[in-house]
């Protein structure tokens, strides 16, 4: 099995200001070609610390991904650590120079002294030439054909390398076999229930198959991963086969695989049948539509909502009943199944979902406590409501209803055709 | 100098399922406190990386903070591994049993064997009791007074955690210094020639302020940093002089400082000054009334607001002229500034913000490429209104939009009560 480490370098990413994305696109390059990364570490822009690093990962990986620290400027050190480690000297790549030299001419930047030590390069790397920047990629191998990469940590510029350079020259270089991982997504069963339920399932797994839960609101991920396989079809029908055996144990709860998530699978069901959705949020404020709206192709059926914070919103544009308001409160399953059905009408859509509750930290009572939320679906024949708690925290609520609520228009969507 | 290390165990991670944002709210609570983050690393459900990790961590830094494995299900061994590594035995905890099952029970989820084995905790650990989850968090200290936290790695639950339970007895436990970072936003300078201007100013920096250069299109941000400082103040105003001088080097350069987000901002002065916003979204589909409604107290403020993505709709609830809708586009300046009001006189409410725009990945046009955004700001007195390019992504466009329609609303509010 070949193994690896990414390394990423910054302090901005040690104080908590950026969040580190170039590590999740390289971990599934790697994946998806065979090499397993057995550990990501995130340190300082600090020469020791770099050099530390990077011993310890070539003694237990073959290859060794680094990112970051190649800018012009003098918080900049990786080229020269990494000079160092390697005991090379320097030289300077024409073709580096030539470029840079044409890429900040034509954003009309001087080429001055810092731009040019951009072309000088450690003698003992490969140059892995970058057409999106101006900080070359680096390819060093040891004697034991071990693998170091250096790489710019400007996401696109480094994506680009991966993409052209660097996975190209891995498979080449190694002998690969596959690591295969396909996650199931499950509806309806909490995490505790679910285990149970497939306990005797999970028992008999072969030894070579990991399962992972990953948990989220109202839906539980189950992955099967293989790594190092030979055969990498094989692998691939091994791991359709035992997803299959749970058919029969829960048929009911298996909503699909992969990423596919339940506002995707409403937006393809709406998208086929040609019929229109529409929103009325109350606690959730818009972060329904939102995950809608985020998709591509959402406005062949998204008509649109309306966030009915205030009462005076939900009676104006909605037509909620203001003395319902009054008799049953504005979080009720009357004024859920009003507001639904209301934003079907003032948006002339076939569906409509709402939801109205108290997402917290203040109005809670002891009759509807924080995390108490009213939403109902409304279809071209009928309406359909429920309550549910979504939990003690205010982002976890408004995440939960969202995800309930989406959930509860997927069921009746896949069940009836409301034609 | 207290040193710390973050280790984020799971899989998911390692294969580039998911984009670990724990860490990065971790780095910044321990960061804010004087707690400085020498490394983070990522690794495996695997016991045996977890104690060789966990082992050298306590070598080089005297606290670790450990997120996830601690679910119900078999992949979940960070409980055992630590139990193991501190040679500790089990015992239930009652609290903690009688709040797992209080808390299923009000989901309706059945309590089983599993869920029980929550409340089993190692008998050597302070268990950190989870208010809004069924994973207690665990605190371990040995001989040498390091400390080894292990927390859920649900967000949100971490989060209560870190700021209800570790931030405070880790404040208690160890004496702590300052550490301070600021970050000064420049713009139209490239990062080498930035560079280049400021060479004798970073030059003199004196050596316990660290510089950094974090460049992205168009804009560049200088951080310096300071570590374990015992005078707060002192070292806070040291930096704010340092910065200072910038003022006399690149004064048309400097855009401002970061701090807190620009709807938190608007958040603050509303609700001071007990006034009401509502928005109309076409192109940002929910994400502008998202961004406030999910900030606990929103509802003093924010009336609601629509989401206009048919014509139909932005006709008939926001009382868009359609004759204009089909003069000028329905992205046009008319339709933005119509939008704004309409959503101001439907909600009454004393501002509304408007955006609509093409958010592609289709819809553009020579004229109109993808990425045209018109907003709007209505208020008491008159309607302001701009034109911004967001970008060519789906998802940055939203972004992008959201970000300049708030920032808009800002500045309006800023420079004017309009009373």
């Amino acid at each position: 099995m070949i193994k690896a480490t990414i390394i990423t370098i910054g302090d901005e990413i040690l104080i908590g200001q950026i969040v580190d994305t170039n590590s999740v696109s390289i971990a599934k390059h790697l994946n998806s070609a065979g090499i397993t990364v057995a550990e990501k570490v995130s340190i300082g822009d600090n020469a020791e610390q770099i050099e530390q690093t990077l011993r310890r990962a070539l003694t237990t990986t073959q290859v060794v991904i680094i990112t970051g620290g190649l800018g012009p400027t003098k918080d900049d050190i990786t080229k020269y650590t990494l000079a160092k480690f390697f005991s090379s000297d320097f030289r300077e790549d024409d073709a580096v120079a030539r470029h840079v030299k044409t890429m900040l001419e034509a954003r009309g930047i001087v080429y001055n002294e810092l731009n040019h030590s951009q072309a000088v390069v450690p003698e003992k790397c490969t140059v892995l030439f970058n057409h999106h920047g101006t900080a070359p990629g680096m390819w060093f191998e040891d004697a034991e054909r071990r693998v170091t990469i250096s790489l710019p940590g400007v996401p696109f510029e480094m994506e680009h390398l991966m993409e052209d350079e660097v996975m190209p020259r891995l498979k080449t270089h190694f002998s690969l076999n596959a690591n295969i991982h396909r996650t199931m997504i499950t509806a309806g069963l909490p995490e505790s229930m679910l285990a149970e339920k497939i306990a005797a399932w999970e028992e008999a797994l072969p030894a070579h198959i990991k399962l992972a839960y990953l948990p989220a609101p109202n839906v539980v991920r189950l992955r099967l991963s293989t790594y190092d396989a030979i055969d990498k079809t094989a692998a691939r029908e091994e791991i359709n086969a035992l997803f299959a055996q749970l058919n029969d144990i829960i048929p009911q709860h298996i909503v699909g695989f992969e990423e596919a998530s339940m506002q995707a699978l409403v937006h393809d069901l709406l998208t086929q049948r040609q019929q229109t959705l529409s929103t009325a949020e109350s606690c959730t404020g818009g972060a329904i539509a939102s995950r809608f709206t985020a998709m591509a192709g959402a406005s062949a059926y998204f008509n649109g909502g309306v966030i009915a914070y205030a009462n005076e919103v939900k009676i104006g544009i909605l037509g909620v009943n203001a003395e319902d308001i009054g008799r049953y409160g504005a979080v009720s399953e009357s004024v859920a199944r009003q507001m639904a059905e209301g934003a079907r009408r003032a948006t002339d859509s076939d569906y409509a979902i709402a939801t109205t509750g108290i997402a917290g930290p203040t109005g809670g009572t002891k009759d509807k406590p924080i995390g108490t939320v009213w939403m109902a679906v409304a279809t071209p024949t009928h309406t359909i409501t429920a309550l549910r708690n979504c939990g003690t925290d205010r982002g976890q609520i408004i995440n939960r209803a969202t995800a309930y609520a989406i959930e509860m228009l997927y069921k009746e969507l896949k069940n009836n055709t409301n034609k």
